[in-house]
């Protein structure tokens, strides 16, 4: 096996910044989301995009990438890392990422997701034409062989990417809160209604809602919601504690979690008084009822 | 001339339609900034977009359209406008729009901008095959010819796009603010020390900082240059009724606006008093001085 000095001192310089993996997963994850355009267009799926948008997902990646770790613009390929000219490659599926000519002998950060999966991986390798295919797209471009991808340096393999909420849904419960007749309130109200007891990330209510004022619609459905005994739960105010009490996750600020809830006159571990009354979590055999009003 | 029913219908829902030529630029506007991603990318000109940008721009603005007027997907097309099923089109310039053959006998929303004349032009077609020229691009689209052009009906000719400040600024000027080894706090200085007298929307002080936090970065600024006897004004507070004192223009809510000032003894028009002292905006043969330090 050769020395590669350019190559140690890329992977180097991103192994030494703090949180990499979960920073190039917070870059995909966003990536992702602001080419759905979620709040404009209620789309949460790669494959609702359309082909220039998919192709344009790579360049988001690349941008992102670029300022999550405050990267410099390259002279020849797109960042200077440690020194070192690196090209960023993304593709949908791993060891799909395609070298274009002027990228070959250039090392190149190869990043890849999968949504479905809720994983991500990115790697470092220099892309010397021995390690490519002899096979060329129409541009010209080939894809690494396998002598490539096992010359690759893995930055993470298989880490974490934050859950894509709505894609993840049972069809059912999606179609009965994206149910297009509905009005944005409405369909924000279905959201917390169908999903309990995890984690609603802003960027969820945006894309359900088609509409600005995220934070209000959720507001509202506190409201709407309340005769049927459901909670919200944000960031604010008594919010943590009454998290915490029923044994729920404690949303950050700009998500929230939506949980049933019943009286009971069990004072205790799992229960919380409110409006003067004490309450447990709900579960399916407890009729539904009103919740309190205000928490 | 023959009769088209559907186009009238689609022109004259537009038409109908609160604000719609300030709309159409306010989506175009918001196209190319997003596209642009001057907070992460420092980008403020379609010149600096790649290939796969430039073409992504399009579909930035179909959405953007879409969301601005609450239209409904279409079933072939991209919209249903007043039940018609119409294609939204974009080019760089008027007349490049092409035409895929599906789209053929269809109604085209064609639209455009110069961002360097800051204007923009939307109008209404109906591709008929003897509308088109008969050469194709190799996806087989084709554009416009003369009748097709006549054919438009225009719902705006060469509008007013939101001016691109960074774009237009004199060359100096701009590399003065952009110079790449300042920090982003030393770049927004740069900015209201060198762009007076005009309003300065939020996404330039973005593009300008590459930073989050732009309001933050002016509230520094404005201690910066408290020395030079720079103010910065924005909506809050007494800035409205100095901007008007000072016969400025009053800037809306994330938008500023800088000026400097010197110490004066008339009193009256043109003059306001801050801090025990009585300004009036400086011209360059005023020495530099100190400004109020809060107002």
């Amino acid at each position: 096996m050769t020395e590669d000095r350019g190559l140690d001192r890329a992977v180097g310089w991103f192994r030494q910044q703090p949180n990499m993996a979960e920073r190039f997963a917070i870059a995909i994850r966003r990536s992702f989301d602001e080419v759905f355009d979620g709040q404009r267009t209620g789309r949460y799926s790669l494959d609702q995009l359309s082909k220039v948008e998919k192709t344009y997902v790579g360049t988001k990646v690349e941008i992102i990438v670029q300022a999550e770790f405050g990267l410099r613009r390259g002279h020849r390929m797109d960042y200077l890392v440690a020194g070192e000219e690196v090209d960023a490659k993304w593709s949908m599926r791993s060891g799909g990422w395609m070298i274009p000519m002027e990228a070959v002998g250039e090392l190149c950060l190869c990043i890849t997701a999968d949504d479905a999966k809720s994983t991500f991986s990115v790697g470092l390798v220099r892309a010397q034409s021995g390690r490519l295919r002899s096979s060329r797209n129409q541009d010209k471009k080939r894809r690494l062989n396998d002598e490539g991808m096992s010359a690759m340096a893995w930055l993470e393999r298989d880490g974490l990417l934050a859950e894509n909420l709505l894609l993840h849904l049972d069809a059912e419960r999606r179609s009965a809160i994206l149910y297009y007749s509905l009005s944005g309130q409405g369909r924000v109200n279905q959201l917390f209604r169908k999903v309990h007891a995890q984690i609603i990330q802003r960027e969820v209510v945006l894309t359900v809602a088609q509409q600005d004022d995220g934070p209000k619609r959720v507001r509202d459905a506190r409201k709407h919601l309340q005769p049927e005994g459901i909670l919200i739960l944000g960031h604010q105010g008594n919010h943590p504690r009454i998290a915490e009490a029923l044994g729920l996750a404690t949303p950050a600020k700009g998500s929230w979690l939506a949980s049933r809830v019943t009286e009971t006159t069990r004072i205790g571990p799992g229960s919380i008084e409110i409006e003067g009354k004490n309450w447990r979590l709900a579960d399916r055999s407890d009729p539904v009822g009103p919740g309190p009003h205000s928490y």
